[in-house]
């Protein structure tokens, strides 16, 4: 049985869950998943996400005068096809790794259409899930060279780009034309320890856990909408290598988690934040 | 503006939240939170819970035909109405205080109608936040009577039974008379250490985390739909006295979620287990 | 059986557990419990707690001259008394019930010596407990007064300064002469959103997970040693009050492990941070 | 500078840590973490971890003077030497890359010996990281031959046995022979859902949370002294295979946990339950 999905965004008024789910009776669709967030009691923004069974995506034509009645930013997206994702990457292993057997067991409803990394490190690692993998060295002088190089290896060919530990800062000039939402996981419990060195800066606080957060790319360092966040329990006993070790479990499973969520369209966004049904 | 709640369970099929959310468009109602849970993809239980804006209770009588229609458990709710809770407590203070001080600051959206107790100890307790409190001792000799004076106290004066640390074992009759659900807390993380002496149990048996459960009360201990658990962990320094202590924070923590996450009407029954909204 | 405590900081160095379990064997005490810590392989600090039985803590004589051999910052207690708590407050009241309630309970290893407040509201809670409760307004104007009456009541007459949600920042003058530790709880997961109104902030930021902070107070705004720190899962759904209300839960917990370990000498001061044993 | 472990387990009485600390000083050792514990104020076992530096574990010998005056079961390891460990496994490759890969990283102290399982599916994955895997089946008719060929591999070859999802039961026979402690990870929070198909029972059951635990192998079935456990929340919208899929993520990471501390011998048997320093 075929599974679709309809997310919306819009202004919040009444009537909308009645001419969207009377719409998908009338198309024979039976809703087996649905959540709805309001921003506010009166005036907010409106979010809605379903999962129907029974009619195909070629139910979308019809619903775009419902659509342009109440102002939606709405999306139709078969669940039977896996979002296609471009992973990113410097020398740490943990996420990349994390990902890759995730989705050899099909526990992430993606299509990894390929690695890049601006070092040779992990090119076997990515060889023996025989997926392509590509060298684009990045210098300071060779930064614009080396986004067009990832420019042309990922516009247009992925719905998603994910910085697994990707220890390079992306121009606003990339984020603008790479035409895909792009998730990076931070090595901290943001907004605490933004910038380098996160676990440095946390054993010479003395914080008592150690977090990380996975969150969409914006141009602003370490400040876009956040998608997940978790924490371990550290000590005094832990040093920056420990507490390395220790967040590197909790990043690789922060990340997971927010990827998987990002395919299922399980995310919206709601300006600096996010809505995670 | 008054805010009101549908919870709907009933066999699933197509057209539903149609049919559902069309009614309340059509009597001016804005849905401001929608939860579903479909039990199976095909010929399952369907579970429905809206909250809504805009129009009052007195719309259920035009409910009744969509009701029938689907063959609906159905009920509303106005969120402006307070459940009314009768607790039930033997001699330990800490989940009946975390339930009294809680109803105090307003974040428990319940009236508690009485205190009862087989033991006098708690009295005073009660007596400080100016609520009835009634002795009823209860003795292997004396059981039915005592039973008999708690249904006098409780059956019809309350929408919802606490117990709240109540170390005696309620009778099939008294559940087929009391008239309303009877959610109490058990010292382990159920299924484990059923019966008595959990944190004893636990000690000998060595685990590494203890747990507390919120379960609505059926006639075989320790056996019916859990609400909610939790858990906090342990280690070989922990005697069953510190044990007790500890697992005492989890057990009023899990009982005021279950407590009020029922008087939101957001806990739906489901054979031997719960649907959580 | 008496039991005592050692608790010892100095600059590392072979033979110091042999010279001071020694010292003790000698005594006649039997060790129940110790714990160390080397905040390096070689050349850091060197932190003992240990727990004995057998020997009262009139040793302490006896042992000055090893305490000085080693260049010892150390010291001895009688785990039969209870440190002295002096806790401010202004007008919310969960932190300050939580700890009277322990208290009663016999989870707290301390004599609440007084509670003072800037406010009222909170006096009857006090009384309830037949604790003495001081009113100690604080204006702009009269805060040097305010403080002057404060260390009236505190210096000297206490172990232990706790703020347990006291909304004011005390002056570096009041700190250098209150003569005990002063806990307070941040009402965030520091080092994120120090300052006022961090669920305001946390919202904003649309964090995933909400905390609370006990830390000794120092000059500098919510800086001070972090002594304990934990965190509860939220989502898009929580507005700022209820963000204040989870995050309640988290402060009264958070604060009282903070405080029943610092009365049980657990917690050793470690520059800007804390060895936790 | 080399490293080295001593690990004591005796009946309590005084003097313990005096006379131990003291002859690791004349050995010239500086003690950098020393963990202890009783189970008794007065009369129970004794247990004691040091780690030192400045000694080699050829002070061992000078040792056994001590270890006999106080009835003591004592162990010195050189912390350089890891643990000799082989891997039974069958067909699930979650715990078993999850250790491999962790090795890799130097993450575990460990030298995996050899992979062996019941099937051959996941030969590749262990000839990928260079390490020799035996293919043992095992029918109902041919237990006694297989186990014998496990013996043969095993035994007087290895330190530590890991059942990482090893799914056939071990004789007694095989348990008394193997010479070396076996740890099995069981996909459920015991005691609760011991034997087979625990999600499925938890599913059933309504259980808010699932859990993992790691133990020590015993005869009696799911019973052996506990390591480590940790549980996941889940909610009535996860079915069995995605119980089965988040619980796997715990189940990797306790048994992680649990090799690790075991071959950094910070786990000590205490009858049916364990010290964890």
């Amino acid at each position: 049985m075929s599974a679709a999905r309809l997310v919306i965004t819009c202004p919040d008024r009444p009537g909308i869950i009645s001419a969207v789910s009377g719409f998908l009776a009338a198309a024979g669709a039976n809703i087996v998943r649905s959540d709805q967030y309001s921003s506010d009691p009166a005036g907010g923004t409106f979010f809605l996400r379903m999962e129907f069974t029974g009619a195909g995506t070629d139910i979308a034509g019809g619903f775009a005068q419902i659509g342009e009645r109440f102002d939606m930013d709405w999306r139709f997206w078969d669940a039977a096809v896996p979002k296609r994702v471009a992973i990113l990457v410097s020398r740490e292993d943990h996420c990349l790794q994390e990902l890759l057997w995730r989705r050899r067991r099909d526990e992430l409803d993606a299509e990894v259409v390929l690695v890049a990394s601006n070092h040779e490190d992990l090119r076997s690692d990515v060889d023996a899930y025989g997926l392509p993998f590509h060298h684009v060295p990045v210098s300071p002088e060779t930064k614009p060279e080396s986004e067009a190089r990832l420019l042309e290896l990922v516009a247009g060919h992925c719905d998603l780009v994910v910085l697994a530990r990707y220890m390079q800062i992306l121009s606003g000039d990339f984020l603008d034309r790479v035409g895909a939402p792009v998730i990076n996981i931070h090595h901290s419990f943001l907004p605490a320890f933004a910038g380098t060195a996160p676990y440095t800066q946390a054993r010479e606080r003395g914080v008592k856990l150690i977090g990380a957060t996975a969150h969409y790319v914006t141009e602003e360092l370490d400040a876009g909408p956040i998608i997940e966040q978790d924490v371990i329990r550290v000590s005094h006993r832990d040093d920056v290598a420990t507490l390395t070790r220790l967040g590197s479990d909790i990043e690789r499973l922060v990340l997971s988690r927010a990827v998987q969520w990002h395919c299922e369209d399980r995310v919206l966004r709601h300006g600096e934040t996010t809505v995670v049904f």
